[in-house]
């Protein structure tokens, strides 16, 4: 079966983007067109015209858990309905639930997210904070279903220097380096033919330094970095998050994305408009910080994984 | 509106037992003629039975939202079931769903599992990695709506020595007691007429020394307690997690109350009835242990709060 960071790095390759595209429902501040449907179908509905939007322009989609549990039962089955309408046009779901917990509740959390038997995703972000053996069954679903894992490390919040930036005693180094150490050997095992490893992990867009450095002290894990433009990050700091081969990372961007359309009584054209126009600039913004010098395509194109 | 942490301590004089009751469905090991109805119908009956069982007997159900979610949908639906039917009984309800997340995504789980509209339990375990604020929309939706929090420090598993454990730079002392700190001075607001705060902990059975030194540095937190029973820890161990008073904590078990009926093919009468035995054989061992001369009651009754 093939490995998710295969499944990713040639998605990004195909359509020349390393940006995805956060889906957080808050029907609230949809346009009217939709809002009327009522929540269920609202939601179900905005999401199908946004991935319709970008299906041919970015890798993945990233629905936050969070958003549709907010919805209660109605919520979770417009989970599901998002996650079909995203696999149905051929991107990549990314769920980000940063679940966790230990042995078979952590089993079981795989199950429903990764497992081919529930929602089916490819990736789920994870919290590390439980330890190594919490993440074990995660890892596990991965290497049987061809799955991803996104591991929190650094977060974009202002009190992520709290407890994830705390120097530690035996090291002296922060608390996220230890944690993307014992990441990397989770990671060995799930190295594809794209060099990148399916065990990934999430570091903000607004610590571009912090980002320098897991980026290389994790040369092979694949980065998901949220915090790009609504909550302050910009593209060059995005762009730490990358190799040299101007891989390795994937940006999300949610409400700059699919609520940036300004009048609510917007008409479904122009939104699906909006969508695209805010999507293509990100991919151009984002590509340019990657590769200042060159044309708008990877620096070295490693040879397609064969998925 | 009550403090959670009141009702809590109302609920466990009312009935003198420390001992709470968690619901983790799973299916494939449910008595024979509940899993005949299908998986939906299955735990909902099963959990309506448990309830049924325990009501008058603890204070509180732990339904574990990973198990639920496992089975997609209807196990939502049937989590929402589930958490009526315990309301319905006078049980308070802990979601067990270690969430969190930053700012809005944040507020999203808490207007999801604590605010009135959509699942409305009475209380959520959530993680701590993410910094003090991504705890704070957790802790306003439980001033706004009288309803509590369980943050992880310390879990029962052998792992959480790896990141949980880390002694820090600073203090020399373990990442544990510093977010311990952070939750002692957050939960100063939310202290209610028992003497405790709605801002709690959870501290694994598993791990007495560790309970006994975090329960002093915590005095007014309420503590709930895993890793009781099956996995592997005593009474005893739990017994560190209370205050003089014999208050202060709850220890929770799960499979060893409601998978521990042996005969697949049992009556709905002996289920229930082994239920109901597991739980009282429960609460005496943990009574006995908190208070190890006296008889079956709280060693100093505080007032009943007013709620």
């Amino acid at each position: 079966m093939a490995q998710f960071a295969d499944r990713l790095i040639q998605q990004i390759l195909a359509r020349d983007s390393r940006s995805i595209v956060g889906l957080d429902p808050r029907v609230d501040q949809m346009p009217a067109f939709v809002r009327g449907y009522g929540e269920y179908a609202a939601i179900t509905a905005f999401h199908e015209l946004v991935i319709e939007a970008v299906a041919d322009l970015v890798p993945a989609v990233k629905p936050q858990l969070a958003f549709f549990e907010q919805y209660g039962v109605v919520g979770m089955q417009a989970f599901e309905n998002t996650v079909l309408a995203a696999k149905k046009r051929g991107l990549l779901v990314i769920a980000d639930g940063k679940r966790n917990d230990i042995s078979s509740t952590a089993e079981a959390y795989a199950n429903a997210y990764l497992g081919p038997d529930v929602f089916n995703c490819d990736a789920l972000t994870v919290t590390p904070y439980l330890g190594r053996d919490s993440l074990l069954p995660f890892v596990e679903a991965c290497e049987k279903h061809g799955k991803g894992l996104f591991v929190v490390l650094k977060t974009s919040n202002p009190g992520s220097k709290d407890f994830e930036d705390q120097p530690l005693q035996t090291t002296g180094r922060p608390l996220y380096e230890k944690i993307g150490g014992v990441l990397n050997k989770l990671g060995e095992s799930l190295v594809g033919d794209s060099g990148y490893s399916s065990i990934g992990a999430v570091i903000g867009a607004t610590f571009p330094d912090e980002g320098r450095r897991l980026r290389a002290l994790m040369p092979q894990a694949l980065i998901l970095v949220p915090g790009y433009g609504a909550q302050g990050g910009s593209a060059q700091a995005a762009a730490e998050c990358f190799n040299d081969d101007g891989l390795g990372a994937i940006v999300n961007s949610s409400r700059g994305i699919t609520y940036a359309f300004g009048d609510p009584d917007i008409s479904r054209e122009a939104f699906v408009r909006s969508v695209r126009e805010n999507t293509l600039r990100m991919i151009g913004e984002v590509n340019a910080a990657v590769n200042p010098a060159g044309p708008r395509r990877p620096l070295q194109s490693p040879a397609l994984p064969r998925v």
